[in-house]
């Protein structure tokens, strides 16, 4: 028979059994901080007509997005009516809108799925990708409180993945449109442009935008292009220091008012929070590129690896979902794009892996002892290990030489001499060990050792 | 602005916030006992290369499959190259295949993703469900020992799900097939159409069967139709019946005897594993549909709820790849549908619900006292125990009425009474009750409601 050759498409992360091990335990501790937090689960198909994911002005979200049509429709020549969902932002809005009257609200809910994105194919660039999402829906309103509760639910995220040290920055855009405002940018398309322009700070520095708003596109005069630099470079160092920084920027116009008000709420409680002073930051330049946002914005970066850019962000908006429905809901979200995320952790040697689910391997050194070994290993999964048995007749070196590459910890050696004397032979392949633990103690001392 | 219509499309099953977390905890305790017997995760990705997932004969297949094709491949009229999976085992292949030589064997994965297929839309019928799937791939081999360790993976998965008696039926192809030819029907192909009839067994009843059986097509004589018809009717009722039954099969060729003694020794292992016989028994009934299995098959059923039909099949496999590798990849498996199955035992009765993943929520009594709240819900956190804080002022009442309709346990009142006393108010949203709990044993007791 002709082989056709094994291969997945381009843009896409298929992980190995441990690295699958390692991406998973992240996801785990992800959705495990979602849910301490008060979060509630959902899934959305990952289809959506057409219709519905495409209301927005299309551009260059339409040209991402991946068609899907049944053999049925295609032969009938038919346009295609289903799409892949390319965010879970549109989802949450399509689901709160047709599920409006049975939902609570707040609506505090996660959703950890995949999204689909036709991107071009490029190293770190992928076309399908987990996102990992939290949003609070509010009915009519929504307190900025629920701003602060974020950025705590960042922290112990990325506290538990125990990455390093990282930093939640926080910005508004009320603030930042007032300060515009206040330079006589007042133009709400060409703040827009102008703030798309500060958003480049960080990959092209100070002086290539302070050249582009003076130059002839924008037209800045230079005091204020440089107000404006001195204001998007402003970072606190501490609570204190980020509400000194705020006071000291004047009450110019009640928009930059308002979102020092804002500011000031959120940091204080995202201190109340237990969030150290040291994790969070004020940082007058984060913008987020969406026009979606209208009040408090985050991105949270690696201190060390500033190269990796916002591993989380989000913000505030006015209204999660007017195509679909009349009825205001404000939210404040944020999203951890955990595939690439992982990858990008992994590339910088930051994770570990190389650790199996499977926890112990009962060996096999006598077939006609397989039922003990059976017995052995029921005993063991009962007290919450993981546990494989060799089924297969063989050497024993082979059988370590297996435990090994699949990454499995503690090998269970049970012969006619560790019956006799009422033990077993444990190796331990991590720490290279080898003990004889007594029967009646081995779940114990096991359970120790791995937790 | 105009609205558009939030729906999704027909044939899938999208959940409000407590049925998803009935739906979760359900696909939670599928892992925790795939992953309790030593099974390892993969993911693929939702999309394959058409040419790739169509391989084998296309027929009815092929027309339920959904092409997918980005934006730019439809302008340019391209026809479609990636197509969604319609199961676990073509991918499970593919990657197989194409990770052969990073893999060690017997490799033993699990994987639990949604699948996809064009389905008429019907009740119960879904175009999007999860697969849960185990499978253990020998290279050249692999002990038909295997074949045991499935039905203890089952048995503690329902055990687990606490959803009721169930029976683990257990069959081999070859001893029906070696039946067959000692019956005189010795041609695979035609072996295959009688083993399709006699699948309508529990279906159509054994008169349909045997007319049917007896009839143009078959032309059976009445006798041998009747020798067939007692031998699939054949259920064990312990272990020492089903090895009685199968001695008293008598040794027609070498097929059968093959089947026999894998059966055999399957059915004792699988007692060994610690499986009650009241949880599993010979059935040799059980055919699968596909051709695709060559020795043990399983089916799962629920004792009250016959009309559920199998909650979980498998069986034993040749060659997991040879469309794309020259490598020899024997197997064994089983799948859960799991999308399905919850919608029935939902159906059914079968499925508590109602209980949100929040397991407290701590009410606002007094705005001043935030910060004291959130202290109280980090130390809550902290100790494992998932907070919701309501963040917005409002009625005690309409707070309570909140935590009902969301499903929340546990509500916490802190006034100033509570705070002069040094307890917490804890209304029991569940037993109906409340008690003043002294803040220091606040913790260690809602750990001991919950666990």
């Amino acid at each position: 028979m002709s082989v056709t050759q094994a291969r997945t498409m381009p843009g896409v992360l298929e992980l190995l059994p441990l690295d699958q091990v390692a991406f998973q335990g992240m996801l785990d501790a992800i959705r495990r901080n979602f849910e301490r937090f008060g979060f509630v689960p959902i899934e959305t198909p990952v289809m959506e007509f057409a219709s519905i994911l495409l209301t927005k002005e299309g551009g260059e979200t339409e040209r991402q997005v991946y068609f899907v049509q049944s053999t049925g429709a295609i032969e009938q020549g038919e346009k295609p009516e289903l799409a892949l969902r390319f965010d879970l932002t549109v989802p949450l809005a399509r689901y709160v809108a047709e599920h409006e009257h049975d939902l609570t609200f707040p609506f505090r809910r996660y959703q950890i799925q995949r999204v689909y994105r036709g991107e071009r194919a490029q190293r770190g660039r992928f076309r399908e990708f987990y996102q990992c999402d939290i949003d609070v829906i509010g009915k009519d309103q929504l307190s900025v409180r629920y701003d602060a509760e974020l950025p705590a639910v960042i922290h112990s995220v990325f506290r538990d993945l125990g990455i390093g040290a990282f930093t939640i920055q926080i910005n508004n855009r009320k603030l930042m449109r007032g300060y515009l405002r206040a330079l006589g940018i007042e133009d709400a398309a060409q703040q827009a442009l102008v703030l798309r322009e500060v958003d480049k700070l960080d990959k092209r520095g100070a002086k290539y935008v302070r050249e582009t708003l003076t130059g002839a596109t924008f037209a800045l005069a230079p005091d204020v292009a440089d107000r404006l630099l001195a204001f998007v470079e402003t970072r606190s160092t501490s609570l204190a220091d980020a509400i000194a920084k705020l006071d000291a920027l004047g009450g110019a116009n009640a928009e930059l008012d308002q979102g020092r008000v804002e500011l000031k709420e959120v940091l204080t409680l995202v201190a109340a929070f237990g969030v150290p002073e040291s994790h969070f930051a004020l940082n007058l330049s984060i913008a987020r590129g969406l026009d979606y946002y209208t009040g408090t914005v985050y991105e949270t970066t690696l201190n060390d690896h500033p190269e990796i850019g916002s591993i989380c962000s989000g913000g505030r908006y006015e209204n999660l979902a007017s195509h679909y429905t009349k009825s205001k809901l404000p939210g404040v979200g944020i999203s951890i794009g955990a595939t690439r995320l992982y990858w990008q952790l992994r590339e910088a040697g930051l994770f570990a892996g190389g650790r199996s689910t499977v926890q112990a391997l009962v060996a096999q050194m006598d077939e006609a002892e397989l039922p003990r070994y059976l017995a052995l290993a029921n005993e063991l999964r009962e007290a919450g290990i993981n546990t494989e048995v060799v089924m297969e007749h063989g050497k024993l070196a082979r059988q370590f030489k297996y435990a090994d590459r699949a990454g499995i910890r503690f090998v269970l050696v049970l012969g006619p001499d560790e019956i006799a004397k009422g033990v077993i032979a444990v190796k331990d392949l991590r720490e290279a060990t080898q003990h004889e633990i007594p029967r009646a103690d081995l779940v114990e001392r096991l359970r120790a050792a791995l937790h």
